[in-house]
């Protein structure tokens, strides 16, 4: 059977010799890259024997580092890294090039980036983000109709392992992408999955389920499940938000109450979070807005800072939201993030008032990076 | 507001200058490519102004043509393309890249391609292969324990439209993939939910459940979720196939019985249909070889030909499986497969025997465009 099935494998690889024939195996790439050195460096190659200039550009360097080549392979190393997924690309002659011999790679609106994961020790920042032995939630694209929007809209949704059979009801995190993303940011380069898989067997976030709608009100699905041209929305997403918990009420067991319901999100999704969790006062017993753009969710067409008036339809939501006591209100944002100061503004605002919240600060801009961070720690505050 | 959003657009979009802050919008990138022109052609497009040569590689050409440049810009136009899913890259210079203009873009095993999809009426190949505005099936991401093999593992699963909320039962569709790739083949290159959606919607499928599990057995998942490193496998993964069909009818609404249950599969994933349906005689109503490395599922050892002995296991087993009376044992194969000689074997065997099956020869080999035209063709005989 053995020499059967050997004899098998080499009919299939000599089935493979024009483009046509589609790889069943794939190229046996003798290149290994990245390549994650015991000291905490990792080494990058690529073969490119006619190539004049190879560069490396990449989160974990400053713009670009030039490769060097011998015998035709271009090799860079870097430093000690710290914990954390870090993204790259390739520059050949001008020409970007995603590491063809790294199979990990993410879409970040239009353009793909290769990944890799450094971790140090369980619980570290990379840990979080690489799959683990643990068990694992389900992961799942969900149309669904949007009465509000006229159409019928893609989402995705993880449930905790277990929740296929445990027969018990669960709490629920809205978690929104930034502008220009889709359902299909958070579980890609967000980590969601991974996240919540290892921070629920750390013990240190209860089972919940996670739902990553669509935020591009005209939209139906990302670009991997695009149906027909994007439409003229014919209400913001914001109105039609209600759509979407209604459909999570009716499909999935729900705890139910703003005690076991949170909205949060990103840049855009923190705009989105701040509005729809000030227009459904008592909703979401937890709100988290991440690096949000909190004037794209401003309601009403005024900033938000510590002079607003009281008659603004935003500072009279504001109220009504604090009115009635949510958990908690978390704000987290870069030192260097553009947003920096609509949050700092808002901050004013929350404080002249003595509205509750938590505020976290770190370094970094705005980018995926802190955006993880931001996940990680908000989901280990939910629900307890 | 309307000036509000477009200060905070360009605030976002001025916050991108460096490749540590990751894109919130794409890259504004001018080239349209591939451009579908109205007389069927395409054009391709790729701003390489310091390469020397560029060419193109792709499923609707032999070999690799050359691209013209003019301003930086290298320009390619097929002739008129039937309606398909095609496939290609770019070669700058000797280095294989992807086209940046096109997020379509599917993984093959350990290399990934462009892709795109010419299609000129309402139900021929391109049609199916595209979604459409019609009723969309959700596609989930699933974890289940196999007991046989010792280890948690993941598989796709598509649920037609409706299936949530109708509390109807419905038949299931095993569909496997061939060697070297996993759970992702068919959703990705395969266009499952696609083709699915597609039949449903014109009437010409039955609205069915299909599982696309992981046939690699030491593997827990595919290299997007990749769980440590792969094990030796406790057993074979079509010892271990009852795990999945048991998950499938706890966890899903099955009308159950072989009346209601399809195997299928491409390559490897053919010969496994071959081998569990003969293993398991009368659990599958519908047996599908697509392309089948029938010697691959070959129990015993022996070749599959007419010369099989009566007492050899593989025809103890046929008969079993052909006395339960399958409503359709369906092979489909390319004229110039190298895997056609083998299922010419198997077919002398079954005429032999006067066992009843369904041929359908085309063109082509061993490659994906076969693989979709016969999911197309074996889903519309089932369950009627």
């Amino acid at each position: 059977m053995k020499k059967k099935l050997f004899s098998v494998l080499c009919g299939l690889a000599m089935g493979l010799t024009a483009f046509g024939q589609q790889a069943i195996f794939g190229q046996r790439n003798q290149i290994v890259s990245p390549q994650i050195n015991q000291d905490g460096t990792v080494t990058f190659r690529l073969s490119a024997p006619r190539a004049q200039k190879v560069e490396i550009q990449g989160d974990f360097i400053q713009r670009r580092a030039e490769m060097k080549q011998e015998n035709g392979v271009w090799t860079y190393t870097t430093g000690d890294l710290a914990p954390e997924l870090y993204s790259y690309k390739f520059v050949v002659d001008g020409i970007e090039l995603l590491d063809p011999s790294n199979l990990e790679r993410s879409r970040d609106v239009k353009s793909f980036m290769s990944t890799f994961v450094i971790s140090k020790q369980e619980g570290d920042a990379g840990y979080l983000y690489a799959p683990h032995d643990v068990p694992h939630g389900n992961v799942s694209q969900v149309w669904y109709d949007s009465p509000t929007l006229g159409i019928n809209r893609r989402m995705t949704i993880y449930t905790p392992a277990g929740y296929e059979t445990s027969g018990k009801k669960y709490p629920i995190m809205y978690l929104l992408h930034g502008a220009g993303g889709d359902e299909e940011a958070w579980i890609t380069l967000g980590r969601t999955a991974q996240i919540m898989d290892n921070l629920i067997a750390l013990g240190k976030a209860e089972p919940m389920i996670v739902v990553m709608p669509n935020g591009n009100a005209g939209q139906k699905a990302s670009p991997s499940f695009q149906v027909g041209p994007e439409g003229r929305a014919k209400a913001s997403y914001q109105e039609s938000f209600p759509d979407i918990m209604n459909y999570m009420q009716k499909n999935y067991r729900l705890k139910g109450g703003a005690a076991n319901t949170a909205i949060c999100g990103l840049s855009m999704g923190g705009g989105h979070s701040f509005s729809i969790s000030m227009m459904n006062p008592g909703t979401f017993g937890y709100i988290g807005l991440y690096s949000a753009a909190v004037s794209m969710g401003g309601r009403g067409g005024q900033a938000i800072n510590a002079d607003l008036p009281d008659d603004a339809p935003a500072a009279k939501q504001l109220k009504a939201l604090f009115a009635a006591k949510p958990k908690l209100y978390w704000i987290g944002i870069g030192k260097t993030d553009f947003l920096y100061d609509q949050n700092k503004n808002l901050r004013s605002y929350l404080d002249k008032k003595a509205y509750p919240y938590e505020y976290f600060e770190n370094e970094d801009g705005h980018i995926w990076k802190n955006w993880r961070i931001y996940l990680s720690i908000f989901a280990q505050k939910l629900f307890k």
